[in-house]
This record gives structure tokens, sequence and C-alpha cells, in this order.
């Protein structure tokens, strides 16, 4: 039986707020409220959204190894409010200007019996949500054993949940679970759900930096605690004393598309750090990748290697004549021959393999003017990556190489290192370890003016702001899923991500599958399961600077009008909106173009995507400017076009629009719409 | 990415054959095949079914506090087979005799370098799955850290899993996952898998005693390893370095019925040691309790207080009057009136409330002859109650009280007890203290001829064959969670139950709900997803030696002629045979009436329940005995029943049947079949 803890629970609540000091501060449009109290001397907040209790009371504090914890005995001793509204530039994004819009709280907390500050609760809220993070300063250094920092639902009971497990042996790389809020146990960061009255949230957190990444975990009914991934000797944070945590997030919406629609975790990320980073730069690729998840090639050597110099320039020249940027070449160092899954430090980030000839492909790539795009495989051994980091990054920059995918395959937990006594350790991939080793690298990469996309990442927290060379990273399921994944990604796996994880920043998803009939190495009936013209609105849905074009080019010259498309979408964006959408359901974006050295694009672009259900959507193109008038490129399903048999049936028309027409978007099951709104 | 670590894992394994010395035990019938291996000098096992792996290598081993691991440098230094068959009697069950035939392999590892033995793994393999357990004989006290046992799915791509998750707020009350293999986290047992040619496992373990419940995580993929649940001082179990685990189990069928109609559990553990167990008593009862749970009554005192001497009396007549053996009260004693959710203080186990008069009870319930059935919700303050457990023991057993449900409603790792030093602790329901906790609670009831039905309980693990008067338990969501749970349970629930939960042992999921209209506590759609027949059939399919009638009086008198089945169904039985199903989409069980005092009785029964899909199901009758004639009472979904909008149009009706005869059921949307077939 379960009933009687939710009564006793909530009158317990309703006793505590007696006696205690507390503090509050709005959204400027006055509609999120936080309040911070030291009832009962225990630090805890709430937060109400449009005048309805959002969080209960929520406890906040911290357990240490050597030191008393930060969590009883406390009283607020000060507070400060202030106000804040500016607008800055990103030098990429999915914007080209971000409004940050808040107000602050700082309130201290200090022990009752005593002058000893414990910590400062930093607090700012937005109109699209609200973060706050802790400041503790201390002489002495404080290894945090526990954050206690809760987050408990009022609405818990109704309330709809979306999530993958954390700790788990795939570190993000699961499907999604829909579930009641209460089903929900131990999950990842971007934690979205929806309430009963349709107000959608998402837990999430911005600015990762020197700490470990917090997973949430359920441990009372509708109340979940931080849950710090640990060092592999237990201690989940290590610190001199000094330290602001990240910020905790609550992303707050009317409808799911205010998710989308917020600019939250860049506006809580501390600006560019890295100066003029005009050498970071968006675009779109190729790669000799899909050749080996199906089959075709190998990473290792030998007959189906497909690290050639023959090939590389094959695909070079083929990038440079139809617009793209460059081509990511994998399998081209030694190291892929050997059990290499369980022994990292087989690797050279140096050598090539012998059929692989960098001086010749570097010549060929300035000839053509399409750039080579280096890969990083550590499978998790880091120690052995770090000895040859400078030197690998040195390598590519000879070469002309702008932009590195490292990768980190290794199981969760599994991240080797050799520690201080020369021991081997295994951590998570988003313990403190790993969250400062991945920056290290972005930071190294800064130096040699490469920029990183990493996969098998930390999870993204808005650093991109701070470091503008981290262009993307992987971080949950992505198309390699669709040639061996057990199971592929379910139809509703795109518009299920564009609600959870990527909330967190941009995504390679590797969009832009057009041959479905491969033979995958897993099982036959793998492959996208998504008609055609869904693989195109991906690139406009599923935001990232970079964007590969996935599929082998003949698949690409066998389709040349729907690979029209793929040439012509840009990766960089003047402002993009969400425009409708729920969450796992469908979601449709309108994303204007950037021209990079000038202050607008022109030409705007519209994509739609749908779970298994087959649905129309009408759009008002107010959008599009008022003045103007656009030549749309619409490639629509089909009239017979559904996933599963027919996915190739599409519709490709042009017409004449304005800002006051009214689109009827009509997607298959599992099938999307792109739009180019070409400004004539 | 992903792939290419199954490649590699899989050649890893293959290479690790070589050199080793290496022991097999087959099931009689040959079909599993059980290896034990001291490969790379690390303690290792393998499970072939039908000659195919059905576990790749799954490694062995322990780690401890202050002392060596036990799984490097260890090799094989004895071993010893042995056979056994025999049939044995059960006090009470779902079968009567119950047949212990296995082959049984006994391996002792020892250090290379010295003559130190480290521990004895023992497999005892049946045809209808395997156990292993370690068995461990040291001097010195051994804490572990980590028991390293491994299960290695060799088909882990393509396999389903069916599961909830571990160390969550709630226990073992979650609605189930249904997901692919590797998808799941870190999951409870049973543990239910199908793998692509539909050969059925389930996980779990026999005879936990003194030790922790063995969660799975799934840290590799397609390899779950076991883990403990923790003290809070984080040890997973305290041994005196003389121990031996639990069981181990592997449930394996060609099947899903095949799990069902497996004895594994049961043969695993230990005989009978409480002796005579006469005073041990199945049967059915009443309560007050449900209109707890729907707002008519409470636990605690005032105007709608249940537990009334006028109102226990009445329970009792009526309970004697239809045939029922007892009456549950609830909300008796002192205690419910504060916040006793979070101070099981408060609770008093031998002071009833004023208007409860035990002694006037106790000679009502002489007279009509029906027993008052005895609860004690400790709230988790486990402290508390074990000081006057005697007390009320003594009390219930004078005022002729034979069973108690006991209750310890405290969410995960909530159980209170105060420790040596006098400090509040703060356990796991499944760590070492719990499960020592509620067997001494079991074992003291013996001696005042009790029996115990534990509500949030450690999981069952075969136990009521060695202290046949742990009669039932909870561990799962039951009934009431129709009243006000959310969400409620959905109509796959109770036959995913069948071949999950119910593989562990009897649960007391408290059956019968006639009235769908209550409005409860929670929202107001709350109310069971089934038609009124399922209500019936669940008698039959859930088994548990005691089933309660959960309604109120008036709502069985209101439908006197449904309600004849439930004064019919017996709760022992001579044999019991699932006929049909699959994992939570239907199920059909067949069970003979067992006559206490006589080896057989007469009459058979049938239960068959339905997911959210209506179906029609073929049943041949040959399980009747082929000399006589039945008149066979079916109590059946009417012809427009679905469980939404017409739950309570019921078909009873009387033929003549032979077991030459089939029948073909045919169920609603979360629609059932009873079947009373009495011999004539």
């Amino acid at each position: 039986m379960r009933l009687l803890s939710y009564l006793t629970l909530s009158s317990g609540l309703f006793c505590s707020a007696i006696q205690a000091a507390s503090y509050s501060v709005n959204s400027p449009d006055g509609a999120i409220k936080f309040t911070i109290s030291d009832s009962q001397s225990q630090p805890q907040y709430n937060v109400s959204f449009n005048n309805k209790p959002l969080l209960n009371t929520s406890k906040l504090g911290f357990e240490f190894k050597h030191a008393a914890p930060m969590k009883e005995n406390l009283e607020i001793s000060a507070s400060a409010t202030s106000s804040y509204q500016q607008t800055w530039q990103q030098p990429w994004g999915e914007a080209r200007l971000v409004t940050d819009h808040h107000n602050e709280l700082a309130v201290t907390f200090k022990d009752k019996d005593s002058k000893d500050t414990a910590f400062t609760l930093r607090v700012r809220v937005f109109n699209d949500g609200l973060g706050f993070r802790y400041e503790v300063n201390q002489s002495n250094a404080l290894y945090i054993t526990k954050e206690l920092t809760e987050f408990n639902f009022a609405d818990s009971h109704n309330s709809t949940a979306w999530w993958i497990p954390a700790r788990g042996w795939n570190r993000y790389e699961y499907t999604y679970n829909t579930t009641p809020l209460q089903q929900a146990a131990h999950v990842h960061t971007p934690f979205t759900l929806k309430n009963a009255d349709g107000v959608h949230v998402s837990v999430h957190e911005a600015a990762l930096l020197d700490y470990a990444a917090m997973t949430l975990n359920q441990r009372r009914p509708g109340t979940f605690v931080a849950d710090l991934t640990p060092w592999s000797d237990g201690i989940r944070v290590k610190t001199n004393g000094k330290f602001k945590t990240p910020w905790r997030t609550l992303q707050i919406g009317d409808e799911a598309i205010d998710l989308l629609n917020s600019h939250l975790i860049l506006n809580l990320n501390e600006p560019n750090k890295l100066g003029d980073v005009s050498w970071v730069e968006p675009g779109k690729y190729l790669g000799i990748w899909w050749g080996m998840h199906i089959g075709k090639n190998t990473w290792g050597s030998g007959e189906k290697h497909g690290a050639t110099t023959e090939q590389t320039k094959a695909y070079l020249s083929f990038a440079a004549e139809h617009g793209f940027d460059g081509v990511l070449v994998e399998g081209w160092n030694i190291g892929w021959d050997g059990d290499w899954f369980y022994n990292g430090d087989v690797f050279s980030f140096t050598q090539a393999y012998p059929d692989f000839d960098m001086k010749a492909i570097s010549e060929h790539s300035k000839q053509v003017g399409a750039r080579l795009i280096g890969h990083h495989e550590t499978s998790g051994n880091v120690s052995n990556y770090r000895k040859q980091m400078h030197d690998a990054f040195e390598l590519y920059q000879n070469s002309g190489v702008r932009q590195v995918k490292t990768g980190y395959v290794a199981d969760g937990g599994n991240i080797k290192r050799i520690d201080e006594r020369g021991h081997p350790r295994y951590e998570w991939h988003d313990g403190q370890f790993m969250v400062n080793e991945y920056l290290d690298n972005v930071k190294l990469a800064a130096k040699y003016q490469i920029s990183i996309n990493t996969h098998e990442p930390i999870k993204d927290t808005g650093l991109r702001r701070t470091y503008p060379n981290w262009l993307s990273r992987e971080g949950a399921r992505g198309q390699e899923f669709n040639a061996w994944g057990t199971p592929p990604n379910p139809p509703e796996h795109t518009p299920m991500l564009a609600f959870t994880r990527m909330l967190a920043g941009p995504m390679d998803f590797t969009p832009g599958i057009f041959d479905m009939s491969f033979n995958g190495l897993g099982d036959k009936t793998n492959r996208p399961q998504t008609t055609l013209a869904k693989q195109l609105a991906l690139y406009v849905v599923l935001y990232s600077p970079i964007q590969m074009a996935a599929d082998l080019p003949e698949n690409y010259l066998a389709k040349p009008d729907a690979f029209q498309f793929i040439k012509d979408v840009p990766t960089d964006w003047e402002t993009s909106i969400a425009l409708a959408g729920e969450v796992g359901d469908y979601v449709v974006f309108a994303r204007q173009e950037r021209k990079r050295g000038q202050y607008t694009g022109n030409d705007w672009y519209l994509g739609a995507i749908t779970d298994e259900h087959a649905r129309s959507i009408d759009i008002k193109l107010d959008f599009l400017e008022s003045n103007k008038k656009y030549e749309a490129h619409i490639y629509q399903d089909g009239e017979q076009a559904e996933w599963k048999h027919n996915p190739y049936d599409i519709s490709i028309n042009k017409r004449i629009v304005s800002a006051k027409d009214k689109l009827t978007l009509k997607l298959a099951t599992s099938g999307g719409t792109a739009i180019r709104f070409k400004a004539i």
C-alpha cells in the first residue's frame, strides 16, 4: 500500500512553513516565483508558476567526506537581489542574437551557533525558466559525498515523464521511456515532464565545470534528488573548498515548444573565453563512415579498408563539387586491427596506415577546396590519448584540418585512466574526472585552431558559449543505430530527441540516409524507420552547426532532386522558431539562414517530422518577412508514402508564397516535410 | 557509436576458452548444460540450452572490505558430482507434491600460489532451470563490498525484457517496463526475458537468508552484474567468514508457460523447519480495508473510523455466513491519528482504540466461527515494532488470531532502525538487515502459532517451504493502486505479474472488486481497469494460499451470482497447470482443488485473463480426470463486455463437460473467464 504517505506528506509540508526567514524572486514577467527559506533550520526552496505550486518544498545542501554536512542548523544570514537585461551575439548558433533578461537573488546560509558561512545560493529567474547554483568558499579542501538538492514536483501524481536511465552501460544511448512521473527511477538530464495542466518542465544543468554530472534519483514519490556521478573511489566531487556548482536549471513553459524556444542554458554560461574564433567554421560534411557501419568498409586495414588515399581524395572531390566543407575520415590511423575496444593503448594518433597518405590528401584537399576532418577514437583510454594529444593536433593543423571528431567508445564506468601511482582506474563518462578531461581536450584543440565534435561525450550544458570551438557532440542514439542498433531508432525517436537531448545543445545526429535497403551488419531489418522526406527535415529540426550527409555519394547521385535540399540547407542561423510540437509525437521548426559576415541571411527553412502516426499540420508563414515574396521549395511525403513499405515516395514542388499564406503539411507515418523559402 | 564493441567482445570470448580446467553438469533431460572454468585464472561459467549458448562466459567472485578479493589468480582444486531425485509434499501450496530431480556439481576454487581455498560453487541443474550458490568457509570475518556474479546473455541483441527498476523510492510497486533487453538498466528479480528463438528465461534467487537481495545492473551490453542492496554504511553483506549465498537461479523454458510450471525456487529451499504446521491455515478472508482506500472509512479514529467493534462484528458474521475463514481489520490500534508515515514510534501493537473491543470481538468470532485477522503496520520503524512484537503476538494468540498482516510502508532506503549506539539508521527493505528482520518476525510468530502475510516485504525467494507460516506477501502493485494509484494498474498488469512477480511465490493481490464506480481518494478515473469476470479469474490465476474478497459486503450482495464463484473457489491446490499464455498478454491456469486431510480434492478450477486486447483461446479439457463428468460453472465476459465502458456485462452458465471436450474462451478487453468444474 502507498496512499497514506501522500496525505501525511502534504500535511507535513503545510506545517513546515512556520517561523522561517524566506526570500523570493520572480521572473521579469512575474509568472515564475522562486522562494528560498531556512524553515526548520534546513535550507530549502520552492517554485510556483502562474501562481500554482510547481515544486513543493525541496531541500538543499551537501554532505562531505571529512567535514560537517551543510544541511541542518542553518539560517539565512544575508541576501541580495539584482536585475539584468542584455542582448549578446553568438559567433555561430541556432540564433545570432540572444537576450538575457533575468532577476537574481543571492541568499547566504550560515551556521546558527557560529559565524561560519555554509554557502550562498544564487538564483536567476528568467521568463523561460530558472537556474540556481551553490557557491562555497572554505579554506579547507571539501570532498563532496552527496549533493542534497531536491526537485519535489507538486503535480507528480498526474505528470508524464520522458527519460533514459542513468549509470547504465550505454552512457546516453538509450531509447526514451515514456512513463507516469512516479514510475521513473534514476534518470539523466535533460529530464522532461508534463503536468496535467499542460505545463512542461525540463530539469537540466548549465556550465558543468570541474564537477560531476547531476543525475536524478526519485527517492520519494515525486521527489527527485541529485545523484552526482562518482569517481572510481566513490567520492562525488573533489574540491579545494572554493567552488561553484553548475547551475541547476528548470526550463518551464505553458506548452511543449516553449522549452525549444528557450535560451536558458546558454544564458547561464560564461561569455566566450577564446577571443577571435573566426577559425571556427560551421558547415556540412561527408564522411568515410557509414560504409563501415553497413559493412561495405572496415575501420581496420585490409581489402575493405575505408580510409585509403584514393577513396579519401574521391570523397574530397565529391564534397567540393557539391558544396560541402569537409570530409570526415575514420580508421585512418594505426590501432584498429586488434582488440581495440578493450585495449585503447593500441591507438596511434599520428601514424597513418600505409595506404593513407596524409600529405597527398592534404594537398588534394587544398586543390579542390574541401577540408579533411580529423578523427581521434580513444576507446575510452584517455591516458593514451593525452600523451599524444599535442602531436596529434599539430599534425592535423599542419594538414589543414580545422575540425576533429573525438570518440570515447567505452561502456559506462569503463573510461580507463592511469592514476598517480601508475595503476589503472575506471571512471564514468560523466564523472568529475571526465568532465575536466573533455574540456582540456577542447581547450588544447583551440590552441591549434581546431574545433571539436565529441562522440560518447559528457552531456552538453551550454559550454559552447564559453568555448565556441566545442562545435557539436553526440550523447544520444544517432543514425548509426539504424545500421545495427538493437532495436533501430523507432519512429518517435527524433521527435523525442527534439524535446529531451536537444534541450542540452547541438547534436551530431548525422542525418541524410537515402538508401534504406542496405544490409546492415546487424539484423537485416535494420534501416532508418523514416521516410526519405523525414531524413531531409532532420537537417532543420535537429540543430547542429555541423551537419553530416551521412550516406554514400552514389546514393545521393541516385536521388539528385532530394539531394538538392541537403546542398541548399545551411547550418548556421540568424534565428530559429519552434512553431508546433508535442514531446515524442511531432515538431515543426522554422529557421532563418545566417550569412556569415552579414547581419542577416535571406532564406528561411522549415522542418517538420512526426512519429509513427501520419498527421497534417497547419502552419502560418507569418515568420517570413512581410514585405518579401519567397519561392518555396517543398520536399514532402508523397501520397503513397509511409515509412515501412514506401519510404521513398517524395513529392518535390515549388510555389510562390508570402507571410500572409498558410501551409498544410501532410506527414506520412514517420514522415516529414522540408522546405526552403528562397527570397525572390 | 557502439557496434564494434560487440564484434571484439565476442572474439574476446572465443580466445578465453584456451588452457583452462572446466567442468560441466547437465540437466537430467540433457537440455541444459552448465560449465564452470578457471580460464585466465578467473572463476567463470557459461550455460547452454538445447545446444545453443544461453549465457556466454560470465564471471564469478567477490570483493571484500578488508580482505583480498576472490576473483583473480584462482584455479579449480576439487570437484564433485551427484544426482538426486525425490518427491516431497507441501503442507499447503499450488501443488501438494513437488518433484526435485537434479544433477549437482560442486567445484572448489583455490589461490594458485597457496593452499588457500576461496570458495566452492555448488550448482544444481534441473529440467526447468538451475541454481548455483557460493559456499565460503573462512576463519576471519568477511564484509562483502561486491558480489561479481555476472549473467551474460548470449542473444542479448534480440531479446525482450520485462522489468521494474531497483533501488527506487517505491520498493517493488512499479508498473512493468517492456523493452529490448539492452535497454534495461538496474532491475529487480524475478527478471524475465525472451530470446528471439522464443526461449524464455527468468533470473531470480532462492533461499535469501542472512544476505542482501541481488538486484541486476546491466554494466555491459547484455551482461548483468549482481548488485547487492547495501547497508546504510555502504557494506553489502556482513559475514563471519562462513556463509552460503542464496541460490542464483535461472528458470529456462521453450515457451513462456514453462516458467509458470516450474518448481525450481521451492526445490532450492530447505525443508520445513517448523515441524507440525497444522495450525497454518490457508483460506479466504474479508477485510475492513477497502473502505479506507476509497475514503468511506479511516484508519485513524473519528466519525469514519473503520475498525469499530460494531463493524468488525458485522464483518465476522457476514464472513461466517458466506464461508470465509477470517476478517482482516486495519486501523484497530493506537497510532494512526498523527504523522505516522514519518514517525512509526506512534504505533502501539497492543492498545486498541477505545471503540475496538478486542475481547468482545474475539468472543463474537468464536461464536460465529470466523477468525479475526491481525494487523501490524510498522511504517518501517522496525525498532518500535521489535520492542512490542512478543506482547503483540501474545495478545493476538489469546484472541484466537491465527494470521497477521504486517506492513512496512516506508520509501525505499527509509526503514528506520536504532543502531547499537542509539542512533537512527535508514535501511533498504531488501538489504541484509531487513532480510533478517522479516524472517525473525516470521519465526517469532510461529512460536505463537501465527502465520504472516507481509506487505511491503522483502521479495519472496521460496522460504515458505522452510517456514510454512510465511503464508503470503505483497511485493508488487496490488489492487489498492486501483483506488488511488497514479496510474491505476493497466490492463496488462496482472498477465504481466503472472510471468514476473508471481515466479517468486504467492502474492496477496486482494482481488474481487465488484463496484468499479466508486470515487477513489485519487483521481476520479481510478478504478480497476478490468471486467467483472477478470476480477473472478484472478482468484485462480494469481496464486496465494490466502485470498481476500477485497470489496465491501454490500457490493457482493448486489451481485450474488458472481459472488458465488468467490464463495466456491478454494485457495489450496492438489495440482496447478499453466495451460497457455504470453508475458504481459494473457495467461490461463487450471488448478485442482485440494481437500485438507484427503489426498485429493474433486473439483477443478480454471482462470484466464487478458490484457487490453480481447481474444479467444481454445483450451483442451484433458487435464480433467478421464473417467469423470463435470458440471462446468462458467463465468465469462458478456457479448458486450469491455473493461472501459461495460465492465459488468458477465455471462454465467452451466454445462456438462468431460476430459474429451474443448472450450473456446472468449475474453473481452481486459477481460477474463473463471470456471468451476464440479465433479458429478
